[in-house]
């Protein structure tokens, strides 16, 4: 069995921190300068470790091992969320490396190709999810002309110019090459921590439907137009909030979620009327017949309160993402490692959170483990997981690894 | 009896509304070039009328009768609204300025001293009201102090040194020397056009009761925090404003009116469960005990709203004003002459909206006079009023101010 190095872990940990250092966590945007430098060490660290770097078109830094057989892939994505911690993506990244390293030093492993990797704008500075979209196949170049930064709207087009990736090509996934793909990640919020587990085996990552909900009315003063005529798109939204948080729960899932995210009155002066509210909301479920069923009865409710309230309506999905199960069997290795190195405190989690491995999934066997978020806190600097439940986890991917690898490529445990 | 001339009348309104003039309304914003323009235009017009001319040290335009005797001022706010109506202001403006001529003019009123004048920033591109108040007293120095422009942020002292008035003194009210206010405008309302009426004679202007209301909840991932745990502070608001829907109309006067201008979800992305909710409010009513048992009720809901939904409230009362009523002899004089004018066509009615002749009236007799608005609509330059409405308002004004100014001074009707 493979043994990581926990001091070598928690250092690098630190080192990549490094990059964007902002308060305990990290501010990071990817192509930021801070990102792309993290990104170069990353590439440095994997030649030392004897493989192959390349960081492609869109960013993502590959370490692919030198030898023929099909690899593992071991990753997450480099860059935060902004003002945002150290470890949501990081941690992912950095066992990638640890795991490849100890696997490459180790005579029972060294034969078990590990390629660790990191993705670029999982958090979505430009485009959500956009490396492993690329590294999939579904990132069209018509898309990367359109998007543009979310917080100062750089077209990412120039991004890459000025990280110097414009010319680089982008690397797809030849499914024949690889095994499948493990990623390791924060949990993101308390569920591990408050039933005292320290790892969860992620059974499926949930689809998050997303909408943007715009009201009409009518916009009048505040002073001068009588209650009885108003048709007042602000009461609407309000009411569409209400509304949802009073009957989704008869059509949802014990676990489904939904979270209005923003409601925007037009123009917004406390004494006019506004003319016009819009409303971003969504809901996110492991199972698709349960996101189809709160889609249906989103739809209903937006029809009963526009008729309610005089206004009209518009209903725009913006957001489509289907659930992602993960491999079977790739769960079960990581559980029989958990069971080994925690026994008693591991349990099996759907993801409430996106991430790259639901998009890999498309094209790998894929799986995912989670260590615990102290507190449920994440996308803040204070996001935070105690030491001891970083080298468990770092340790049960490497064993789950191990044990994936020699049931791929036919090799007995233990063999050179 | 004076008569007004209807073509000069019409005309003035058309030359004014050329200040700013913006499609077929005006965008005249308080000391903006065009505006002080048109306040130049107005004091020569008054020196024209026979008048002393003097615009004070906060952009009010004062014509002021050579006679001894007690005048009656009549007049409105010169600025718009941004992109707003050509007659919101101006109309009132340009009345008196119509009637003062008028009297001048004619053997029967000669004698009786109409004081026209224009106020400044009743509109609130620095701070509402802002030239009455300065009038009445209640505009302090370090209330100028701190004024800044609320689109673009320029300081108030700035702004009145650019326009050449920081070294001009403000003109208080001297209560013995005028015999009260008239102020027209238009309704800003459908309830004159709805019911067939062309005249309103305004009993009361309205008390407006504004709040910011604060939630804090915990900010959190949209996709990993359960349902049961969270304390959404945007739902809290949500809930706010649909319970006040629900609940005000028991308590509300018949006229009374609330409106939530405000939803704001910090940080408003659509995958955070948001961290605070800040909600503009506010409720208007012509009497003060509806509007204290109004505010009595909100702060009730906002508890019930608080503790149901987890979160933490706080509620500031931004605006407090008290309803005026109007002056009964003045009203009387209205109503005689719209009677003779416009007989079955006129009726009185609260002001829905703020007016300076409610901070006026603390120190002065006063009265309003309202002309329709076609389509009730205001803050817009589509805004409008039909020609014979305009021309019918001014004649009604013109009689009720000469009976106003007979009956203050003694003089019979006709006699020179």
């Amino acid at each position: 069995m493979p043994k990581i190095n926990a001091e070598r872990l928690l250092s690098d940990l630190r080192r990549f921190a490094q990059f964007g250092a902002y308060r305990t966590g990290v501010h990071r945007p990817t192509y930021s300068t801070q990102d792309m430098e993290s990104r170069r060490w990353l590439a440095q660290q994997y030649e030392s470790a004897g493989l192959q770097a390349h960081i492609d078109g869109v960013g993502n830094v590959f370490g692919t091992p030198r030898s023929k057989q099909r690899s593992l892939l071991i990753g997450s994505h480099a860059e935060s969320q902004n003002h945002a911690g150290r470890l949501d993506g990081a941690l992912g990244v950095i066992y990638g490396l640890e795991i490849a390293r100890s696997f490459a030093e180790q005579p029972c492993c060294a034969g078990l190709p590990i390629a660790p990797l990191a993705w670029a704008d999982e958090e979505g500075h430009y485009s959500s999810l956009l490396g492993s979209r690329s590294f999939v196949g579904d990132l069209t170049e018509d898309e990367i002309d359109r998007a543009v930064n979310v917080d100062h709207g750089l077209p990412l087009r120039q991004a890459l110019r000025a990280a110097g990736l414009h010319d680089v090509p982008r690397y797809l996934v030849e499914p024949e090459r690889h095994v499948g793909y493990l990623e390791a990640h924060i949990e993101q919020g308390d569920a591990l921590e408050a039933s005292g587990q320290r790892i969860g085996i992620v059974t499926s990552i949930v689809g998050t439907w997303q909408y943007s909900i715009v009201f009409h009315g009518v916009q009048n003063h505040a002073g001068t137009t009588r209650m009885a005529i108003r048709k007042d798109p602000g009461l609407a939204a309000a009411r569409l909030s209400t509304t949802i948080a009073d009957r989704f729960p008869q059509k949802a899932g014990p676990r489904s979620v939904w979270t209005t995210g923003r409601i925007n009155l037009d123009p917004g002066a406390p004494n006019i009327i506004p003319g016009k509210a819009v409303m971003l909301f969504q809901f996110r479920d492991a199972e698709t017949a349960v996101l189809e069923r709160l889609d249906v009865l989103l739809r209903e409710l937006v029809q009963e309160v526009a008729i309610a309230s005089g206004c009209q309506a518009e209903v725009a999905q913006t957001e489509i993402g289907l659930p992602r199960h993960m491999d079977p069997a790739f769960q079960e290795a990581i559980e029989k490692s958990a069971a080994r190195h925690a026994p008693g405190a591991y349990v099996r989690m759907p993801s409430g959170a996106s991430h790259d491995a639901q998009i890999v999934g498309k094209k790998l066997k894929t799986a995912m483990l989670f260590v615990p978020s102290r507190g449920g806190i994440s996308h803040h600097w204070s996001e935070d997981t105690s030491d001891t439940d970083v080298i468990l986890g770092c340790q049960v991917l490497a064993d789950a690894a191990e044990s994936i690898l020699r049931g791929d490529l036919g090799i007995a445990p233990g063999a050179p």
